[in-house]
């Protein structure tokens, strides 16, 4: 037996007793006539003490050879300690060691086991390892197996089978680029893991599976950007016999339940709000609402004023920043800066100060009087000592640009606090989106969505205007999950397959299962999916998902720990039917 | 709102109530004056009834238009039925039906929706959809969530953490094939899918996690033999700081914690048996103990007898079949024929009648008095009204046959009962085995696997005898979990490597980061992994697993419903640096 507790359990009750422990050595402090060591494992940290007049001059000599990281077992005596640390739970006791054994020595790690590491990030990745080892890590993960039992009992609890959908399936051209799995026995053909379990799910309510939902990894094979991985975790869930709002009710139940059970946060009803509005308010689809700001929209007020800049463009828009009327011309140049960022692409920044005593100056106080912008601070809902800045340009492109300079603001702010949970349905998502590249509408969601019915006859007019049954949950400004109701019946699937251009020959060969599935009675469906790394991380008061995951890759796809993906041997080419074109 | 209940859910209690069901049309019975339907859904089966006195007329011509597997909607009143039908929870009553709305049609379904199907496996695998409409593939998958979340709260409560494991890892040519991914961002590399979290789970030993599960998906690319899959699911598992009976002592927990909640079967110690002796005992390691017939090994009272057929062979041995003396003729011959067939591959097989007044009739009694017969019931058990049936030849082969034998005549006989659980640990399990085709010695469970530390010395002289920490869970004649305590320092470690006829470089480039890991402080770790699938079918009283998984793979690894795999774009390919080579 390697131990009678762990490193995390003793206390003043167990003063006294004969225990056994095993773990690494985080801390060796040698005083000569003493030695402690603080031994550590998952559960906790207990201080081991060796002294010159209580244990025998053998077992200092080895003690004095132990060092960082190395794993040991000791048999020792729980005594209480002179000095206590109050912050461990451990803190009240040492352990007066008997007997011990090495069971294993350790290299100097290439950076330190504490929470504050002094290791980067590359490193960190080569050794994950020795990086699991630190608390932030392994609590992260530890916090991620909470919420994932938390999921997985709250949705079969309300009824729902967790189904494992298959990982070797077939490629689909539409959307992301699909990973491809070369077949040895399918001679010249491929598998393809799933990018979501989708049409799978789908076919699960067309057999009356009701209720369904899987924790599963998903795969896309994109040009990664910053904290996106090629796999990733989703909660997948399907339901027959509903509409939108049961959907919506079901999962804000999920998500309320969760922020109670992880966070002991109590959450009310989830404010719902459409597409447009949030685009007309926040100039986003996943607007942040743990704070204010909103747009507030100018032409009215700020057009026709003789101001040239303002006149011609489509929308004339700003927020307010609250008490930032005092901001320096060095700070007002700042912004003015991080706005002509090419990432953000803006011409310019207006600035109005809403000073304390009620009077206005602004960089454009030429072109408008005080009148004109009290009337600016009554649509922003600028109140005295608030600062209105202003963007003008392209509809889209300019509520892009402000609700980039909104979250910019309010994260200097401090008004994106990690532990304030603003959860929120958007709802009415456009079904179809016009895509420059290709001249062609794509689905916004997927090609599965359904039209909202009252939409329908505006598809041949006027196709970008329809509305889809599709929602986005919105959670601190992430979105956590989206869904749709789906289209059930084989006639609409294939007219919408035609709006997305695709040839009869293609909605066959590629969905062509589904369409089958279709005719043989197939259920009113609809589903969602939560991203599970990105809620993890939120939950977890996080923006980054990246150490909620164990093994994370790179962003060139690299797992640089295990140097994966790796060159193969040409007898495995071979076999698999295939040659390399480089 | 689609529905007030489900299908499975009215009784009497709801008399007189109205209520909407939605579902799928089981049946239609049409009297003329009166139509029943039976709607199903995944809860149960409610009757509808429309007749000419209560009925709306156009309700009911609408009514006769719907055929089987029609998706409805119907409001109506709960009433009690004329005929009860008590073998369902539903059938008190009826509900009237005043209002229904057709959801979607169906064309006629390929096979039956019944729990005894006239659907072929191929069909049946084509329309997967519609084959889990059926009860007894329905309650299968919902049979296996129901084990899954048992075992998932098990290991939490016991404070293991589920942690996720890449599934886009490194080729390692060791052992099966591995399913590779080519990588678009890496120029001519692969990924490969893991054949199972095995590296990555010692590694979160090494990084301290303690206590690590996951239920997850592994992959091999295998010739694929019936009831093996190139996708299966593993509840993989292990342990830092354990011995072995540290981990036989859990995991027998958590199988008698399944057994006692799924089966409700209530199960003491698990017994335990070396591999010696289960391959001297049964032939076999993995045998089914659900009943006796153990080997009895004659070569001390068969040979020299003047019988040459025994006298030259390595082994001779026999099992007692319980109240089989009264074989015929004809019986005989067809167990002599069944262990000649090129499965078994058998010379021959010698029988010799218990008879009931005690005497014994054989087809050796030339060679073999009453006497000398009467040793052979000793050696093997049998008694009077039993028949012994014995082999000879090489050890390892004819155990492998008459274990063949023995489990055919104990399913003929009945023996093998699905609601009887008889759990078994092998423990003791060599090593290395001796690979005839490579011409040299393999690792037996895996090259990670420790050696007994008394067994040490052997490793050179006699590398098969040497045995392994390494363990069974066998449950009814299935292997369902096997592990070891691993090798946890680097030198161990690269002996092993050496002795398994890897180069340094081979054992460096594979398992580098592995050895580089073991550098710093592992600690000494073991674990276990189930074969889930096999798990589910086995408390789910069933030999195939083939319907507790949602879509699997046919023989040939082709989904067959959604036609996977397939080829790829030239286009795709392009992108992968790919071309095949057929």
């Amino acid at each position: 037996m390697y131990r009678s507790h762990t490193c995390g359990e003793l206390n003043s009750a167990n003063i006294g007793e004969e225990v056994r422990l095993s773990g690494w050595v985080q801390k060796v402090r040698n005083k000569g006539f003493m030695i402690w060591l603080d031994l550590r494992d998952r559960y906790g940290l207990t201080q081991l003490i060796f002294d010159e007049e209580r244990s025998e001059k053998a077992l200092m000599e080895k003690a004095e050879k132990i060092g960082r990281e190395f794993v040991i077992q000791v048999t020792g005596k729980v005594i209480e300690r002179v000095s206590k640390n109050p912050n461990i739970p451990t803190g009240d006791i040492e352990v007066l060691v008997t007997q011990f054994d090495i069971l294993n020595t350790s290299l100097t790690p290439p950076f330190t086991i504490e929470d504050e590491t002094d290791g980067g990030e590359d490193l960190r990745m080569k050794y994950r390892y020795l990086d699991i080892r630190r608390n932030p890590v392994k609590n992260k993960l530890m916090f991620r197996h909470k919420v994932g039992m938390q999921v997985r009992n709250y949705l079969s609890n309300a009824g729902f089978i967790e189904v494992e959908t298959p990982y070797l399936i077939k490629s689909t051209p539409e959307g992301a680029r699909d990973f491809v799995v070369p077949s040895r026995m399918n001679e010249g053909q491929f598998y393809a893991l799933p990018q979501s379990p989708q049409t799978f799910k789908q076919l699960l309510m067309v057999g009356g599976m009701d209720k369904y939902f899987q924790i599963v990894k998903c795969f896309r094979d994109e040009d990664l950007r910053a904290d996106r991985q090629p796999e990733f975790t989703q909660i997948d869930c399907e339901m027959a016999f509903v509409e939108q709002e049961d959907i919506l009710n079901i999962f804000e139940g999920l998500t309320r339940h969760l922020i109670k059970e992880i966070n002991g946060v109590e959450i009310g009803d989830f404010p719902r709000m459409t597409y447009a509005e949030a685009m007309k308010k926040y100039g986003n689809d996943k607007p942040d609402i743990r704070f204010g700001m909103e747009f507030g929209e100018l032409n009215e007020v700020a057009q026709n004023k003789g101001f040239k800049v303002f006149d011609q463009q489509e929308l004339v828009v700003g927020i307010a920043v609250p008490a930032a009327a005092g901001y320096t011309r060095k700070e007002l140049d700042k912004l003015i800066e991080w706005v002509k960022r090419p990432q953000i692409g803006a011409n310019g920044l207006v600035w109005a100060k809403y000073n304390e005593d009620g009077s206005f100056k602004s960089s454009v106080d030429k072109f408008y009087s005080q009148e004109d912008l009290k009337a600016w601070a009554e649509e922003t809902g600028a109140k005295p000592g608030d600062l209105i800045l202003v963007m003008a340009g392209e509809t889209r492109k300019t509520r892009t640009q402000l609700s980039a300079l909104r979250m910019h603001l309010a994260t200097e702010l401090g008004l994106r606090k990690a532990d304030d949970f603003a959860p929120l349905w958007v709802v009415d998502f456009p079904l179809l989106e016009w895509d420059e590249e290709t001249e062609r509408y794509h689905a916004m969601h997927h090609p599965f969505t359904s039209p909202k019915k009252e939409d329908i006859p505006l598809l041949e007019s006027k196709p970008g205007e329809v509305r889809a049954n599709a929602y986005d949950l919105v959670l601190n400004g992430n979105e956590i999950g989206g869904g749709s109701i789906r289209i059930h019946d084989k006639k609409t699937q294939s007219k919408m397959f035609d709006y997305l251009g695709f040839t009869e020959e293609e909605a066959k060969a590629q969905f062509g299962f589904l369409m089958d599935a279709f005719q043989y009675g197939a259920p009113p469906h609809g589903g969602i999916a939560f991203g599970f790394d990105r809620l993890v991380a939120i939950l977890g008061g996080q923006e980054t998902i990246r150490d909620f995951i164990a093994f994370p890759k790179n962003n060139a796809g690299r797992d640089v720990m295990i140097d994966a993906p790796a060159k193969l041997d040409k007898e495995q080419l071979d076999e698999l039917h295939l040659q390399l074109k480089l």
